[in-house]
């Protein structure tokens, strides 16, 4: 791929991106953010800014570390290539603090929704943890009622390695800002020369202008 | 205070403040960069980018949630006090995964040094941590060679309300990219308005000049 397929994102415009979906995250109405990091930390902050309500405290933003490696190949089944694939480097704290999954919506944030792997390693470990804080607290999963949604900047519109489940891929609980083309997107926070970054967003009018 | 008091850094000042840090940053050495979230989850993310070296794994980052309350005026010690006015949301994640603290270069990232609460809280639990991970290895402290560093964005000019220990607030092991007044410091991610957030910040010097 040439440097001229490159999208360039500026900060700003990824802050408007999310100023532009407050409406439907407040329709999610999440209890908690929980960023995908790397790519998730700046964007979940940012998402945090936009949910706040006047008089109410800031909604919850905790993070998960998953690391993506590439598939090595192997003649195992998908599922458990897809399990291989996502390494788990950092996850919720269960232990320390009196902190359950159980009657949350809770928001999934990345940058972007790339293979779909990461986010479906994501949404189904967390279904795990829910399932398991519901047996200890003696009901069903449906009685906890905990519903996951996701939000990312960007979905490529590309075949993607791993689904989502039908109560997570819908309109309600599914946000993309945008839906791109499988281009080389450009984050701000990649960037090793943020002035001629921004300049190229400017260019491809990736951000808002300014005088 | 008055609107006008307020200093307003935009997205790409705060990226800058974090390149020109670089090179103190890489003295350092960070094996790990964690991020005290809310605030520290951006700088965090920006940290990694510029420690990257070519050939070489990202830095790995993790992050902590804390938030701090007002003091209550209660009578108790200073100690007491300040471990009640930080209460901690999420900590590490120390039983799915073989994680340790030993034998790591710590940074630990937020976005302004304030009354050094937070900081000061964040910096002992972790050293507890790691005399609990040594003793369980049956080592010493010091054969741990565990070390904690600060990075931050802007360190407040004021009376501080906890200390941090010598070995960390030092040239090396103590980082702030700017040393500032007390003033009312307007992060980009607070705000609702990006636009005019960022125009004033240009206004105020607080941004790179851009056509």
């Amino acid at each position: 791929m040439s440097e001229e397929e490159k999208v360039y994102i500026s900060y700003n415009h990824v802050h408007q991106l999310i100023q532009e979906s407050t409406p439907r995250l407040k329709k999610f109405n999440p209890d908690l953010i929980l960023s995908v990091a790397g790519g998730g930390l700046i964007p979940a902050r940012q998402v945090r800014t936009f949910l706040k309500e006047p008089g109410s405290p800031n909604v919850r933003v905790m993070a998960v570390v998953l690391s993506l490696y590439e598939d090595l190949g192997s003649s195992s089944t998908d599922a458990e290539k897809i399990g291989k694939q996502v390494v788990r480097t950092q996850w919720l704290d269960y232990q320390n603090t009196d902190f359950t999954l159980l009657g949350k919506n809770i928001l999934i944030v990345d940058e972007v929704d790339d293979t779909r792997t990461t986010l479906n390693y994501a949404v189904n470990e967390l279904k795990k943890d829910v399932e398991e804080q519901a047996k200890a607290k003696g009901i069903s999963v449906e009685e906890a009622n905990t519903n996951f949604g996701i939000f990312v900047l960007h979905n490529k519109l590309k075949p993607k390695k791993a689904d989502l489940p039908a109560e997570v891929y819908n309109e309600t609980n599914y946000i993309a800002a945008r839906e791109i083309e499988d281009v080389w997107i450009a984050y701000p926070w990649e960037s090793n020369d943020i002035v001629t970054h921004t300049r190229k967003a400017i260019e491809q009018g990736n951000d808002v202008f300014l005088p």
